[in-house]
């Protein structure tokens, strides 16, 4: 038969990361587009002896439904552990577990945006986020990104030009893929025009704990003085992606309709990965972890930094980022951005077209988003030689 | 902050089944409201053997990300099996692993509902999927079901009335909340109408291995020779709900969009649910295992029927279910439905009004769904003699 798709999903085309991603299942390509964690990261031993004593302790709860909400000693956990931490929660504050970070963007944008609302996002901004908000039918309005976070004055601009814009979404730390931090005057100045306009900030922030270089900068929901922050968190870097744990933590009213939204979703999110992660927080030095991770990802950042400014440094520009898993570089002007990538991948080596991040995928943009995290050291020397072979070809 | 919420969510009423399981947190209250399987069918030992298998050999693919299609060796297996025991599936179907089997509702409708949609379902149907459809602002068209299934008159009458019905959703075994299986003449007829106004069809079953008598009827989806049926299946019940494992048999080209659509909303299910799942199915007897649990269903199914032949045989009027998790009871014309429910809470028995289960909310009804998996057995005793006990009251 043929089939009628609906509005929402045929705007949605087939993201130029799927694309390139297609040629990595080609075990010669060195893959510097995909955003895995480093697998030598991932608490192996923990998750072996932890799983064990869930399914001999407590096999039932495991394996039968949970509630929507999430599993509740985990929520207790996690509400007390970012107050202690991060000054994260007020007393109108609650928490939801989901199905990854990923779903509190679903959440977010399915209690707030009727169709052609406005989001307004960074720009560039993670591909999985701008595609989820579209997927409600949402317009986006992109506001450019400083070396130190969004450009307030375009900002405001679009908050004043968009009466129905909805929401304001930002990753402020080690932003995807721009790799940029954002300032703590930024931050205030943001939530004060968020707060001016009377909109909802949505702070996205998978890679807070990857700093490696740097001060630690409060996050946006601890200025939080009135409910209009929702802040998702995530166990994907830090302990395993695979799980699918992520969270919010947001006013009660916006959680109680996230809940609603949820069930119909997928219920609840599985409840062993919740408890895996609880046990994990409970019963290991989550810190020492974080510092294990970072000498991990140092190293990691230092190599392919390294090896740039050895080999491409008159052909990429780039801020070298305090965390995170990107490297965010700029194309000389004479260079085709896009046939860049594609000859690159014809030379075994993927990166992802920075057009894949921009609010309208044909906004121009001379840059390319490279990952350190999923490569091993021999690869990040070996790819990045081939990428100045490549280079060589513009000069 | 006053919070405006999107209109898709503000249709969502609070569900009369949560309402209802508010009051079975009290230890003290019997609940038959749930719709939980009975713990005592879980594969607890394996679960414990399997998860320290995968945690040791392969614990990088269990933590690491996993790609939205779902695990390539479960998909592989459930085509294959689905293919041979139950002839689903022909060479234009393919499979994605969802969320549990309810994502396949989400799926289905984001990939092709407008808002303002009509789905055509049966009445009275899953609370779940119902609120899954409203959730995007499709409106509900219910049929009603006689013993022996959907009524396909009124089926064909709502087709010639709705041009711009998307899909018709159907539960052919054990219906929730009927308990009705749908013949194989119905099925029959039920496709052959949809092929008349070319429509699709969405088959639901999670229940189809909780039969505990009466003859197997062949799926719609087997029937499917054009691509218009999309297969819901779970392991919810076989195996265990708190994994959220379930997915969707349909053409390839449903399936590329509903993969994009759960790309924007999980990302994938998690991996290890699906290597429980998967290692299951290839180390284990199950058709041993689902002999075993029909045992456990039959006893409780016979022990309420019992229950409530001698109690209240002349106040229930009912259909024997062949299987599943629920009874479906028809209370005198004289009684007040919602009234019954609340008095019966108030005396320590849950059970759900049915009204919850209308494709609308104010459609009048007299109908309660028992649920008989989850309660023990001192439980189904004490808890039809305490209804017994509040029907006395009108007679």
């Amino acid at each position: 038969m043929d089939y009628i798709f609906s509005k929402r999903i045929s705007g949605l085309a087939p993201s130029a990361i799927r694309e390139i991603l297609k040629f990595t299942s080609d075990p010669e390509v060195i893959s510097f587009a995909a955003g895995n964690p480093a697998p030598e990261a991932f608490p192996i031993k923990e998750a072996q002896q932890l799983s064990k004593k869930i399914f001999e302790l407590y096999p039932i709860d495991a394996l039968q439904y949970g509630v929507t909400e999430g599993f509740a000693p985990l929520r207790n956990k996690l509400l007390e552990d970012m107050k202690q931490k991060h000054n994260i929660g007020k007393d109108f504050d609650g928490i939801i577990i989901t199905s990854g970070a990923q779903q509190v963007m679903d959440l977010t944008t399915k209690i707030l945006c009727n169709e052609g609302d406005i989001i307004i996002c960074e720009e560039p901004s993670f591909i999985g986020s701008l595609n989820c908000f579209k997927s409600y039918g949402a317009k986006l309005c992109g506001v450019k990104i400083d070396s130190d976070g969004i450009n307030l004055e375009i900002l405001e601009q679009k908050l004043k030009e968009h009466k129905n814009a909805r929401f304001i979404y930002t990753i402020p730390n080690f932003q995807n893929p721009s790799g940029v931090t954002m300032s703590l005057e930024k931050r205030k100045g943001l939530y004060e025009l968020a707060r001016k306009y009377d909109k909802i900030i949505l702070e996205d922030n998978p890679y807070g704990d990857l700093r490696v270089s740097g001060d630690p900068v409060p996050s946006i929901k601890s200025m939080d003085e009135d409910g209009r922050v929702i802040y998702a968190g995530s166990f994907s870097k830090l302990f395993s992606p695979g799980l699918r744990v992520g969270y919010a933590i947001a006013s009660n009213e916006l959680l109680s309709k996230m809940t609603v939204g949820k069930q119909t979703s997928d219920v609840h999110t599985p409840v062993f990965s919740q408890m895996l992660v609880y046990e994990w927080l409970q019963s290991f030095d989550v810190d020492e972890h974080i510092a294990g991770m970072r000498n991990i990802y140092k190293k990691k950042i230092d190599l392919m930094c390294n090896e740039i400014d050895t080999h491409l440094s008159d052909f990429f520009t780039y801020i070298r980022p305090q965390g995170g898993l990107f490297l965010w570089a700029k194309l000389p002007q004479n260079v085709d951005m896009t046939e860049f990538c594609k000859t690159a991948v014809a030379n075994k080596v993927a990166v992802v077209p920075g057009s894949a991040f921009m609010a309208s995928e044909d906004a121009p943009t001379q840059y390319i988003r490279l990952n350190f995290s999923t490569p091993s050291d021999d690869d990040i020397v070996k790819g990045i030689q081939i990428l100045a072979q490549v280079a060589k070809e513009y000069k």
